[in-house]
Order: structure tokens, then C-alpha cells, then sequence
């Protein structure tokens, strides 16, 4: 274990930390708190988890937070209208539909995404947003690319003239991470199944970003001696033998599986951490980041409708 | 010279050819042709020359097309409210304004772009449309990387699993390239002024498309034997000692300087022609891909608004 470890939850608390002072004034001004509206259909416990994360710290840092419940059995316009009420509401700046929807209306995920009015799409996903994130002109950015970048600057990573290469090329992380990258001066290469010779690929990059979403699947070939990389993947593994085989028969973390159900592993293998510069762990790494940016994106939605300058991030 | 020399004009005759019917059937499903509203500011010789050049395709190709002039002194505000009037006219489908606008108002230009209806925004330019190309549902996607794309599926140039590097990160051109490529399963990496090593990064593709705004500047030594290279520069060089030291003093193109005043030079070198195995020549390669492009964006946004079922592009 040669690698620094870049843990999110200190960055996030420093960037939770920068807010207060903004998060004051814009409730002064406003005469409330910046509100964030989450919708959650169903009750998968995955997303059960993850809002009651969100909900945690938006109280926790002065944010109003409210919850929408709706039933596994919702119609798809029974959604839209939540979505409705919260783009009308006066109290909420910013509208989170969790993901993912309940299989009967997954097929309708686009048209509840495109449904949030732009100026309060925290998570960055309507299409005018995701244009103007091109155009290096966005206010609200996916959260946990949005969130890495932060990280990789308050740590004093090098992005300008450096080689990134992003593995994985979805819309809610690989494209805006390519493209805040790119922005910023790195030579960015997104590779994906398809890629040929991927490991070879991976190892020419300074900064790696791994979001792939299968278990320790970049290993110590796929990087540069001394690179920076970036864990995204949240697998959870539950079958004792997988995890053994990944971990190794003698890895503490398996009595964890025993104990628990399940653990949670990176897409990136444990022994990169003797290869790796630095690194994000799993969990602790990026994690924590993504909610720290969901509760910086609703303050600037809050700015944003009060006419405070934001600025451009993108 | 051993590369295959990809002609534009060729592809763009086809394209052109096969919109004939759709011409038709929007024709009579709308009750007159699809309208392409052009709006040119100032005088500047370049960009008299492409609006000559696409209003004369529009009108061969059955489309009407109009040109709306306003004089180098027009405010923003005019310009706007030329927008304007075309984004309300039943007639025409397609908007076009000439980019650059005079340097007075050239500050404006995003406004302008912006102004256009996303509908009609046959340039792709709108960030909701461009948002929808990251997202792989465009409909309208800029001309230039949209028309590089059917030139290579048409010329029988294999995208997936191929890998590609794009130099240059323009909103216009290299971004789109980018995101075109990768929704066709090729890796891609963008280039641009700070990376480092550019010649050997070039060396790796498969594809290399050169959108840089710099005569002659991919040499040899950026190409890998055998690939495809796509040349998006129009650089204009009047200067014959520049031009003879790019082209070799026994270049017959230097005649063509002396008598016309300037010849055009796209971005890759000539020397390229040794090395790639296909490679689009400046004049005469991208350039009738770009026009046929506008025209095809022309009709299809016809066709959305008479709403004939479309199909995504991106």
C-alpha cells in the first residue's frame, strides 16, 4: 500500500464547511431555507439508503429537505404530477427524482428527468443543462463528476496537460466527467466495453476514473505507476465465494459479508493501491462527495432563483 | 500518394439524392417545400461565399430558402428580432445565421444562437439540442461532425470498436465529433493545445480528424499507416512565402495564389497522403458534407414539426 488516499468525506466536509456563509445569506434574502424536494417511488433499499442520506445532511447543513413518497404501483403521471407540484412549490429550489424508478414505469425515467424544470435540476440530467455543461456554461452539474473535480483540485492534482482517461461512458458520470476534464486542459480518452487493449489504454492515463460498475474489475496492469485514480463503482457483492476470490481468502472484510449480507466493493482491485499515486477508497472515497454537491447544487438553485451571481462551473 | 481520397461532393450527391422522396412527401404533407431562413450581418467576403453556397444548394435541392441581410452596423437587438421573425414564420423550418457576427456584437453571438428555436436550430447549436446529442436522442446535430459521420458509415469506415482522436475541442466541431463517435462504439480521445506528446497520441487512431485552424499542422509523424484522416480545416493563406514553404517552392498550387490571391488549406499536411490509408482532400472533402448536411437538418426539422416520425441521430 504505496497510495494516498483521498477521502471524500473530508472534502466534502470542507465544501460542506464553504457553504454556510452562502447558505445564510441566501436565507436571509430569501426569508427561508434553500428546499430540496426528493422524490422516491417504491421501496428498494438501496435508494431507501441513499435518501435517507440526503435528507441527513441537507437538515444537517440548514437546508429544508422534504420527502414524497410514492407506491411501487405509481402510473408514470402520478409521478409527473409530483414532479409538478415541486416545480410550482415556492419552498423547493431543487427536485431529485431517485433513481432507479420502479420496473413498471422505468421505461418513463427520461420523460420524469425531462419533466424537472431546468432551473431546479440539482442533478444535472435535464438536456438544457447537460448543453450548457458542453458549452462550459452550466450552473447545476452531475453531482459525482462534479464532486471528483473538486476533490482532485482541493488536492492539488494537476488536471491541465494531463492525461485522463475515463472508463465508462454513461450519462450520469462518464460524459460530464469527460467533459469537466476536457474542460479543464486534461487530453481525456473514454473508453468502454468496445475499447480494445483497455488495460494498455488505462495505463497511459495520469488520472484514471473508474465507472464501470463491476467489482474490482481495474486491476494494477490498467495503471501508471504514480497516477491518480478515481474509484466510482458502488457493487455490492453478497456471494461469499465471489468475494473471496476478489478479496483473497484471508481479507478481514469477508467476516464483514458473513456478518452483514453484503459489502460494497469498488470497481477498482485492492492491489492497485500498491501501483496508484493516490486513490479514492470504497466506501469513503467519492461517495461522500456526490452529497455534498447535491446539497452545493440546491444552494446555487436557491442563488440562481434570487438572482444571487453563481457563476459558471461547467 | 497511397491514401484513398474520401470526396465530399460525392457523399453529400448521395445524401442529397436519397431526400429527394422525403422532400416530396413533406411537400405534400405541408402544403409547400421545407423553408430555410438565413440571416447574414455585415459583408464579410467569407461568409457572403458559404450563405451563396447554401442558398444555391437549398434551392437546387427544392427547398425554399430565403436570406435576411442586416448591415454590419445592426445592433443585437436587430439581429434578435430577425430570429425572431423567422422563429414565428410558418414557412421556414430551418434557421440559419451566419456566424461571425460583426465584431461589434459578436459578444452577443451565444444570445443569438440561443434565440433560435430549438425546432429550427437546423446548426444544432441550442444547448437543449445539444444536451439531447450527449443523451444519444438528437435530432438536429451540427452539420460538420454529423456530415464526417455518414461520409465514414457510407465509405464502409469501421467506427466501432476503433479507436479515434479528435484534435481539437470546439462546440461546433470537436466536441460533437467526439460524442458522434463514441455513440458508435469507437474510444475516443480529445486533443487540443495543451496536450502533451500530440504527434504520438495521433499516432494511435484509427481515425484521426484534425479540426484545428492551423495549415498543414498534422504531419506524417501523427498518422498511423493505414488510417483514415479527416481534415476539418479551411485555413486561408495568401502569404506565397508561407505557402511555399508549407507546399515545396514546385508546388502547382502556388500558381493558383498568384493568380487568385489566396488558396485554402486545410489543417493536415500533404504529406499525410503517404502514410493514411483514406483522407478527405481540402478542397473538395468535408466542406459539400457540411451543405448536404444543412439541407437534410432542413427537412428533418420539417418533418418534426409535421411531425413525421423522425428517428434519433445522435
Amino acid at each position: 500500500m504505496s497510495a494516498r488516499l483521498l477521502m471524500g468525506a473530508e472534502v466534502a466536509a470542507e465544501i460542506r464547511a464553504e457553504l454556510r456563509d452562502r447558505l445564510e445569506a441566501i436565507t436571509a434574502r430569501a426569508g427561508r431555507p434553500p428546499g430540496l424536494g426528493i422524490i422516491l417511488v417504491g421501496e428498494d433499499p438501496g435508494s431507501e439508503l441513499y435518501v435517507r442520506s440526503k435528507l441527513k445532511a441537507a437538515s444537517e447543513s440548514g437546508l429544508r429537505a422534504d420527502l414524497e413518497r410514492l407506491p411501487a404501483t405509481a402510473s408514470l403521471d402520478a409521478v409527473l404530477a409530483a414532479v409538478d407540484r415541486l416545480n410550482r412549490s415556492d419552498v423547493h429550489d431543487g427536485i431529485l427524482v431517485q433513481d432507479p424508478l420502479p420496473p413498471g414505469i422505468a421505461g418513463g425515467t427520461r420523460a420524469v428527468f425531462d419533466a424537472i424544470s431546468p432551473e431546479k435540476d440539482i442533478d444535472g440530467f435535464h438536456p438544457i443543462n447537460v448543453g450548457r455543461l458542453v458549452q462550459g456554461r452550466a450552473v447545476l452539474v452531475a453531482c459525482t463528476p462534479s464532486g471528483i473535480v473538486e476533490m482532485l483540485e482541493r488536492r492539488g492534482i494537476p488536471i491541465a496537460g494531463r492525461r485522463a482517461v475515463v472508463i465508462g461512458r454513461s450519462d450520469i458520470v462518464g460524459k460530464p466527467m469527460a467533459l469537466l476534464l476536457l474542460h479543464r486542459h486534461a487530453t481525456v480518452t473514454i473508453c468502454h466495453s468496445k475499447t480494445p487493449d483497455l488495460a494498455a489504454t488505462c495505463a497511459t492515463a495520469d488520472i484514471l476514473v473508474a465507472a464501470i460498475g463491476r467489482p474490482f474489475f481495474v486491476r494494477s496492469t490498467f495503471v501508471k505507476p504514480g497516477a491518480t485514480v478515481v474509484d466510482v463503482g458502488i457493487n455490492r457483492v453478497s456471494d461469499p465465494v465471489l468475494a473471496a476470490t476478489l478479496l483473497g481468502p484471508d481479507s478481514p472484510r469477508l467476516a464483514a459479508l458473513a456478518q452483514r449480507g453484503s459489502i460494497v466493493l469498488g470497481d477498482v482491485h485492492q492491489e492497485v493501491a500498491d501501483v496508484a499515486g493516490a486513490l479514492t477508497p470504497v466506501p469513503g472515497g467519492v461517495g461522500p462527495l456526490t452529497i455534498a454537491i447535491l446539497l452545493k447544487n440546491t444552494l446555487l438553485a436557491a442563488e440562481g432563483r434570487f438572482s444571487v451571481a453563481a457563476g459558471a462551473r461547467g
